[in-house]
């Protein structure tokens, strides 16, 4: 992706020299996600184009200079199938990662395929081969877990573990979630496994929603369909008039904030995690949605090594009734990037997978 | 207070004949709050005028019919100080109060001098007497805690009590207290005492941030000599550039919130404590000032018997060195109770005391 | 139950005059717990023999004085199938209650069945009808729920439902519960619907642990067969060498709790919740198992309301995939209870069940 | 430390070469602790002896190789007054450091004068110069913290940091200290300042009483002049028969945690904090002690980088009214060393420093 708002070409680069503790991810599959619509769309600031996209990226070990280990110090070699965490470089030292304890927001913070340039190298998965940079944390693909489940999940899922772990889900809770997108399909998914009494998922379009239901939700509003105030009866019909205990945003749109706060009940939460970008501002009352109501309100922001961690662990618990795989609707190769960008856009499909040796 | 806009009437009550568990409270003080203006200015929705005013009160037990016992089982006695949990009736059975655990949404919950009528009787503290009924809780004043220190504190300092709990505090953290009222001073004393490493109020007029400092604050901001950047430089610069780890919201302006989640850092808490009626819409960009900042936003409604009772330790504890006692800056009788409104409603003291016996 | 150590004997009552807000319950079921031989055997302090035992119960409302309603208002009428908290008188207004927030530690507390004696009336379920008397919290069974799953849950249902918020699972955790009696299995199926990644029960007979299996167990330790080293082994196989995340006392063994310190990882929860009795001291190292591995142990002590109301609710969500009603193994009527308790002392079966009817 | 039962020798080391990041600082103050007497009993394992003690040290930055700055990114220059935390090569990814949060259970973790060797370098603080690999987390003294104050808090003062994070203190609770040492006393200082509403220290010499009340404490018991049961009166007596809501174990003996759970109350909390050595079993019953109480009781181990930079601000903040110099009651040169390991051993004094210049 050389600039934003030009199409993605390909380019041809060397294979790295390895520094010790270095590897090589022989590339099975990258996906296309929101990030990247908003990459394209140039709606990140200090992106430092040219960028080879696709931050969550799964694969095979190609090559590794000096022994490779997971986080539990066991041993990689060439031929295992693995995963990445995306975000490295964290420091682990400065005030956010120490004594805010919210890595998330540390300055040192990078993330493959987004703050990396392609100038230092293969930082990306829309690429053959993807470089691991030494301290990059490594992972095993369980067994259990297929490339495409693990790539279906993908970056949503590993936010989504974030969002539960801020949602503090009490068995029995009615949960909502905003948006029908790879975040808020994986949200459903573990919410319900979470012990959530009840999962409502509102979004669109209708081939969405049955995929939400099929991933966990006990209802589903269509957007589309309904008005604020008919959804709003819905989930208080759905609740015995009260609302729902726990709400989450990952819908991206300013008048989903505005909407979430009066789905809550009083004394609810409500976590704020579909917001990537600026997409506008909302009009909020503060004695009505937030101080009579004595509402929590959450930001959640990216996911750290632990949510990618448990994620795979999830996934091997989860993945035979919970359909990752098939969010991934369509998978292009290399040369077809700019289509499957153009249908990342249009929403047509929930996620494009990238294929770079199709 | 027969009704909104109208003056106040001074109306006589024969005394009341107390059922067994009941009691009748000699009022030494009461206090005009913020709420009382509120009430007077009709913005509270299903207040059943006439109502007598004064929630929170202080004074000597007058006559009990049958034993009167405070939580402790402690007996309580004629001419005992004594003060009393303005907020009765909460059930302890609904969903609000069990399984939701937020008390003050219980919608049984009805509050002396706000939500009981006067055609009911002495549910408020603007008179010689109130009426104590079977289950309200009531506990001895401390020896060292004046009348004229429990009422400087007065509901603010329950409000205050709550505030600290859902603030949760963290030695060291700076604590940013929007509003230099009632609620602000109290606010601002205990999180000094709560472990604060640094309380910087924001408010007005001087001679209230005068006050705040002595009761703990350790740097004022003047609202009417700043423009909300330089308030967000101030604060910045005290912060070496991070934000506050704690704001709490005492101001009820659409404005301070808006301002609040700038003066936040990453990862930080906001408390929104003001907006004890509808003051407006404030305009908030969920990306910028949640979704990105990783912030908590907890609304807080009202205050639990719990916030009453810590209160009185917290009187007795730091009332050496917190001068509760000047934020209640002048006293009237029932004859001068429009001339209190007057004041109250003009911001021109902190707070007005009522001595019905004047 | 006149006295410890003596047959439980059939007595007649009067059917009780109710007062306003009272009911009668027509019993269906009511089971003969741990507790009930605990009583039986007089190691519970201060019970008022005689005592009619049978503390969680459920049948229909026979009759009502006045109005009954459920705790969101709701009507309920003759004939509905009930349940209701065994656990009544609750004051609300205690330090244990309010500023401590652990109203299972309230003095004024009384249990069904336990704390209230025969000489008061109908309070305990062996026995064909029940006093409801006016404040009892009572809810409708949902339509899916069962006679025979509410009752199988039963008080251990509860107990695990307030272990569970204890527990704090975070998804993926591996939960080891020691015990799988009524309390130990509820948890099992709990843990696994609350996300836990791996559940094990460590427990005998050979029954118990299968039908662990179906509850939700994902492995089952037979205690009969094994050293605790051998099962400190077992747990650290399945966990990578690391341990379990969270372990649930629900054995009521001392030797148990010397065994579940091991069990736990480093930073690990350990939640004791079976020793409703003293059986005796345990041998725990400071250095070793708590201060070195940073973990933490919390008490768990009866069940609250809110523990009840939701327990309905999941049972309504699980009860089609947990099979509570089996653990309910046999039901004896009023002329055999002698029979159920001599086999619930013996633990020849998971639980009795009493149809006073029968 | 040559080894263990030795006496301490002095030696001569050349001064590093030092690596880009690292730096030397010239020592002012180290202190001989409770860890350095466990070292020299050789009661700690895998310690690679020989190694030069003093973990926690202060003094001038004598000369770095290439910039060197503080988690704020603020550069240091020689001769600025440092601090930096023992506690480095915490690796920041492991399970430990990442999805269990608990960093002090990194298996990578080592620590200054306790697991460093003397053969890989100046690795202790019981010497004119300490060498500070890249990555050691160093912090500039704030200009109101002296040396004295600095080393007099010392690593309790850091343990104790962590203490309170883990009592969780509500404003008003009555927080008992176990233990008059170096942690018990800084704990009683932060308590005071963290909102308890009374500070309750049990310990022995009178001396260290006396200090402990100037450092904070309302009262204080002396273990040699009671019994237990004396003790528990004594706290009953000062909580109305309640018991204590935060207990705090910092004296390291087994009768000290079985004599805690008495002094807690019902649903309170208990932090196990000094047994940083095998002490030896202790004799718990669950029933009594931990279950029916409802208590938690909360492993608390070493200390994280958080600590140490919160502990700076809150030397600041309370420097002037905690004469946590005090506790450095005598200064030893190296020649003299053996003479501070007995007196440290002996507890003739609460602690020794260290001024290897002397």
């Amino acid at each position: 992706m050389p600039a934003p708002h030009k199409p993605v070409e390909i380019r041809e680069f060397a294979e790295p020299d390895l520094p010790t503790g270095g590897a090589l991810l022989r590339t099975a599959f990258s996906e296309v996600c929101g990030t990247d619509v908003h990459l394209w769309h140039g709606r990140l600031s200090g992106v430092p184009y040219p960028i080879i996209p696709g931050h969550v990226t799964t694969g095979t070990l190609d090559k590794a200079r000096g022994p490779l280990a997971d986080v539990t110090g066991a041993p990689l070699r060439e031929g295992d199938r693995l995963a990445f965490f995306d975000v490295h470089r964290t420091c682990g030292r400065c005030l956010a990662c120490t004594v805010h304890r919210t890595p998330t927001r540390c300055p040192s913070r990078r993330v493959y395929g987004i703050t990396d340039s392609a100038t230092e190298g293969l930082f990306g998965g829309w690429s053959q081969k993807v470089y691991l940079e030494p301290g990059v944390i490594v992972a095993k693909l369980p067994d259990a877990v297929t490339f495409e489940s693990y790539i279906g999940g993908g970056c949503g899922l590993l936010t989504s573990v974030h969002i539960i772990d801020r949602a503090r889900i009490t068995m029995g809770d009615t949960v909502v979630v905003q948006g029908a997108g790879a975040v808020g399909m994986s949200t459903a998914a573990l919410a319900r496994r979470a012990g959530a009494g009840q999962v409502i998922v509102i979004g669109a379009p209708a081939d969405r929603l049955a995929l939400s239901r099929d991933m966990g939700a006990d209802a589903v509003i269509d957007i589309e369909k309904t008005t604020p105030e008919e959804r709003l009866e819905s989930v208080l019909a759905l609740t015995g008039g009260i609302g729902a205990d726990v709400v989450v945003e990952a819908a991206g749109s300013p008048r989903a904030f505005e909407e979430g706060v009066r789905l809550a009940r009083n004394g609810g939460a409500y976590v704020i995690a579909g917001h990537y970008t600026n997409a506008g501002d909302s009009t909020i009352n503060a004695h009505e949605h937030i101080n009579r109501k004595h509402l929590d309100i959450r930001g959640c922001w990216g996911s750290e090594s632990a949510h990618f961690l448990r994620a795979l662990r999830l996934l091997e618990r989860y993945g035979g009734e919970v359909p990752w795989a098939r969010i991934g609707a369509r998978t292009y190769g290399l040369r077809d990037i700019n289509d499957a960008l153009g249908a990342a856009a249009e929403l047509s499909i929930p996620k494009a997978l990238v294929d770079p040796w199709r």
